[in-house]
């Protein structure tokens, strides 16, 4: 990994081969003027190559400048170690500017390990291949009984195998014969310890070397796939799509209106499973296998994908007192419903809690195993739907927020999903109050995702360019603060900058959008907590789930008061939770049983109407609290904390 | 209960009011001429009314004999005390001609009860009625949680209840709330005392006054149901249908024959759920409820029956090693079956042994209790395929032998099935040779069914006109005795007093498939007692069941050695002991889950190809048995014996 020095002050990084510049040095907290994203048009972001090798693209450069040795960070890749001087106009008082590292992913990436622990390969499913003896008059037992007496010889502690479907009936005798009593019976471990194995297919020779599972994470706008060996444990292919319901409303509220029109719970229920077969076709595609040998699907969802997916009507979720129609899903046939797969394959729906914390967050919890630890940990998936679980292994207490859209880029003038284009980095020159946006894929911005928004606001916060009110400093007189059709707004970048050609700003109102979200996720850490007579300070841990955890800065996001101010250290970053518990059961049935665990510790609360719930988030709606003494690290750095 | 007193010799039997006289003078063992089955047409039966009255026909009966007090015993409906007074011309110095009493039957009466024991209403489907608690913000847990609470609540020491189909689940919110929360739950209890009960089914409101099962035998010929109130355990309705399959076929094995032809195996499966279909409906009609308000469905049949019920091929169920799929059969929905029934209603189907020992055997078992006993008992239910357990409370073994279709009627030049015109019941007149014949529904005869084959030999034996290799006495020189077609044979009707005008007879080649008949059965008795080491004088009792074994007499029965010479106190009539298993099951939940214990215990062993079993069979060709030191009271009363 090449290290990139930062001069005038030294600041050094380590990064990935061939990683971005400018992407590095943001992440490095190094400021360097950019306002195209990264796309190379603006041509602010020259720095001057000092010591070592850059893989750069000359274009938007003239000639005598490349030769002078300046670079658009922008455009160029770092692959070996390299020194980089920051001109001297972005710097200040003789220093590189200052910004804040991505502290979470590198807590992650250090402590993933140690919060799921480790898991063996002994899947729920499994093959078993069994020579038989022939049938004669003195040994004519059924072939079923012929079939249950071998395996129960394998296993002696065994109790006797239960066995499935009429479907596996009308085969076997002819399988039996046709493979000369030489088979692979596949067979499904009791769900609990003493529940017996059942057996749900038999196949003709010896096909134990083929064992697959898949892993799926149903979400409101991705189903991803993850398909793995069941006999190594390995990860073989990985594939996603956008659920195709999304046609049907962006999010879980329009899907449960439309799935009370004719006919529309039915079309849910087939986009659904249409998007799950497109992930299923792609991943056996990958590696060459028929979706047939895929033996068992583990998938988690929110209540609603749950109740969706099997056909229940989730009406009720929506009207209060929000109550799902169950919490524990049956164990269906994927086939039954519509998902290619073997007749046998059972579909596995982990089980949700309550109408707005569903199985996902259960999947989660199972995977970072904050059941099974003294810890008191605070669990947390932000997102239009923010699920908040609080607990260790003697109890645990869940609830559900309805932040608002703003991190999903909803109710923001610019605001978008966190697809190329979508401004997810930002810092601000404290000075000159320029810009430094990061696009993804550093392209021309079209807009800001919710990363980015947190960023913006975090940096126009401790800039002074904002109060903590979200209002503009009316005294300040600068180009890209001006008055809009909301009212006031910062220019992130001027039209002739980005993907459709017109300003994108931020604005007040967008400001607003932001802190009730927040605040509406703080409030319920609070009222949880204070549900169990706890503060902030019993907390062992913090634990981040979902895919938006892993593009948050911890930093921006305390500074805003989305997360609490305490010690950095108890921030953990589990990553997509929901796919990861998917994957440790299907690959470990004494992981997968230890579920049971999980619902049975566990107990909701209903915020939406609790009078605590809304005094709190009244007293959150201010950056980053109305209390400032809840947050000591921020006060010290806001312009009034500095004065 | 009239009695009648038979003069000149002072028999007296009681019957049931309305007892024809023809038919009770048989019972009794009362010798009178009867010709032409009890149709009035051949005036042979006439008798003198000595004191008290009957309700008789005078046709066919001159006015002065009438005055004089002579009655057609075949017109005469016995209503009160009655003395009659038999003919001297077919009376036999001085006395009446003995007959032998139908002896099984009296015996069936005194000790059914004994036999089957006593059982309880408390059915394995129950309902519950419960009054939910509506949902509030404090306690809004999924629906199907509450429901399980409150089933749970009614029952402190259950275990929490398992749940049904996803369609349960669909309908389940909606229920609900129609009914306010009053709902009844239909419960299954747990298969086995540990196992928890199952929620199949919620209705509106409360049902619990209505909870109804069927009871359904599935033979080859016919399908018999009996629909029970299962809040009384009172049987209120019955039906039976001849099994639609007999178009394919009329015993098993053509059935597996018809099987093996493309679609057959679905065509057969169809046409008994179609005759099943019937029978339900029928039930439903006569009491006015729904096929849909029937809550389980308990049935037993054979091997085949059930593998064709379930569309499992029964295709190696023919093939030597005489394998089937398998002997306990999946709990399956009826619904599936395409069996007219509410969709989470069960049919449990009673377990197999073997490809010939069936469903309904065990079905038999299970009723009687033999597994429960000290007692040696032997269980045999005799036809085409006549099955045989031996056993008691600490081990069983069976077996089935192919007796081949004559007691069913099949390969007797006049053989038929148990419909109206069979001859069902015979007396031969000693010195005469004259016969007494008896009909089902007395009308003219038009064939022999198997209890009048059983009866015929007897007596033809015990008379002298056929000797012990079951060949015609060539020293006789009788009318009814002539060379026929198929060699010597009886004339038991001539063609004038017969349904299609033509000779009733029994030939030599009829007694031979008799004698191979009953040789089979009673070589399995003896093979099968052997096997355990022991003789019929270790036995205890002797339990038949079966349609047939209602209408054979036990004395003739042992006679022609289907049935051993041992103390006739040792005998029972089971009765239609699979329909009586499924009665007793589905009214009692104790009593079904025991069914557990018969499978356990019983051990199958194949005679097709024993040794054993074939030289005791050529030892049984023979009337009743080459040895005769088995059958000492046969050997007393045979012409040779009492020569």
């Amino acid at each position: 990994m090449p290290t990139i020095t930062f001069l005038p002050d030294n600041v050094t990084v380590q990064v990935e081969d061939g990683e971005n510049l400018l992407a590095a040095a943001a992440k490095a907290g190094v400021y360097i003027h950019a306002y195209c994203g990264g796309d190379g048009v603006c041509g602010k972001c020259k720095v001057q190559l000092a010591a070592g090798e850059l893989r750069s693209d000359r274009a938007n450069l003239k000639a005598e400048e490349y030769d002078k040795g300046l670079r658009l960070a922008c455009q160029s890749a770092v692959v070996a170690d390299v020194t980089i001087r920051i001109p001297e106009q972005v710097s200040k008082n003789g220093k590189s500017l200052k910004a804040k590292p991505k502290t979470t992913r590198a807590i992650s990436a250090r402590s993933l390990d140690h919060l799921i622990g480790s898991w063996q390969v002994a899947p729920p499913v499994e093959k078993r291949f069994l020579a038989l003896e022939p049938p004669t008059l003195e040994d004519n037992v059924p072939d079923l009984q012929r079939l249950m007496r071998a395996i129960k010889k394998k296993c002696h502690d065994c109790a006797e195998p239960t066995y499935d479907h009429p479907e596996l009936l009308m085969e076997l005798p002819f399988i039996l014969r046709q493979a000369n009593w030489q088979v692979t019976a596949i067979m499904l471990r009791g769900k609990r310890a003493e529940e017996p194995d059942r057996i749900i297919a038999v196949e003709p020779g010896d096909t134990t070397g083929n064992l697959y599972g898949l892993a799926v994470d149903i979400g409101t706008t991705t189903v991803c796939g993850v398909l793995i060996n069941l006999n190594s444990g390995e990860v073989i292919a990985e594939a996603s799509a956008y659920n195709d319901q999304i046609g049907c409303g962006e999010d879980v509220i329009s899907r449960i209106i439309y799935s009370q029109r004719p006919g529309g719970l039915k079309a849910l229920q087939e986009k659904v499973v249409h998007t799950i077969n497109a992930v299923i076709d792609t991943v056996c595609t990958k590696v060459m296998i028929s979706p047939s040998d895929i033996s068992y699907i583990m998938a988690a969802g929110n209540t609603i994908m749950s109740h969706l997916l099997l056909g229940l009507n989730p009406k009720f979720l929506r009207e209060a007192p929000y109550v799902p129609t169950c919490s524990h899903f049956p164990l269906t046939r994927a086939a039954a419903l519509g998902i290619h797969a073997h007749p046998s394959v059972r579909l596995f729906l982990y089980p949700a809690v309550a109408s707005y914390v569903g199985g996902d967050i259960i999947s989660g919890v199972h995977a970072c195993r904050m059941y099974k630890s003294p810890e008191l940990t605070l669990f947390i998936d932000i997102g239009t739907n923010g699920e908040i679980v609080v607990g260790n292994e003697e109890w645990m207490v869940c609830a559900a927020c309805s932040a608002g859209p703003a991190f999903e880029g909803g109710g923001i003038r610019h605001g978008m999903r966190a697809n190329a284009g979508a401004i997810e980095n930002f810092h601000i020159h404290p000075q000159t109050f320029e810009p430094m946006i990061i696009t993804i894929d550093r392209i021309k911005p079209c807009g800001i995702c919710g990363s980015g928004l947190i960023a913006i606001v975090a940096e126009l916060l401790e800039a002074g360019v904002i109060d903590q009110q979200g209002k503009f400093n009316r005294g300040l007189d600068h180009p890209r603060i001006r008055e809009g059709a909301d009212g006031y707004e910062y220019v992130l970048a001027w039209g002739k900058e980005t993907l459709m050609g017109e300003d994108i700003a931020i604005t007040e109102v967008d400001l607003d959008n932001l802190i009730r979200a927040k605040g509406a996720m703080y409030a319920g850490y609070v009222t949880l907590l204070e549900s169990v007579g706890m503060t902030f300070d019993d907390l062992d841990r913090v634990i981040m789930a979902g895919n938006f955890g892993a593009y948050i800065d911890l930093e921006q996001a305390i500074c805003i008061g989305l997360l609490p101010d305490i010690d950095r250290d108890k921030f953990y970053y589990l990553g997509n939770g929901s796919m990861l518990g998917c994957q440790i059961s299907l690959t470990d049935h004494v992981r997968f049983r230890e579920r049971m665990i999980v619902s049975s510790l566990i107990t909701n609360l209903e915020l939406s109407e609790s009078a605590q719930f809304m005094s709190h988030y009244m007293a959150s709606l201010f950056l980053p609290h109305t209390d400032m003494s809840l947050f000591p690290t921020v006060q010290a750095k806001l312009p009034e904390g500095r004065g």
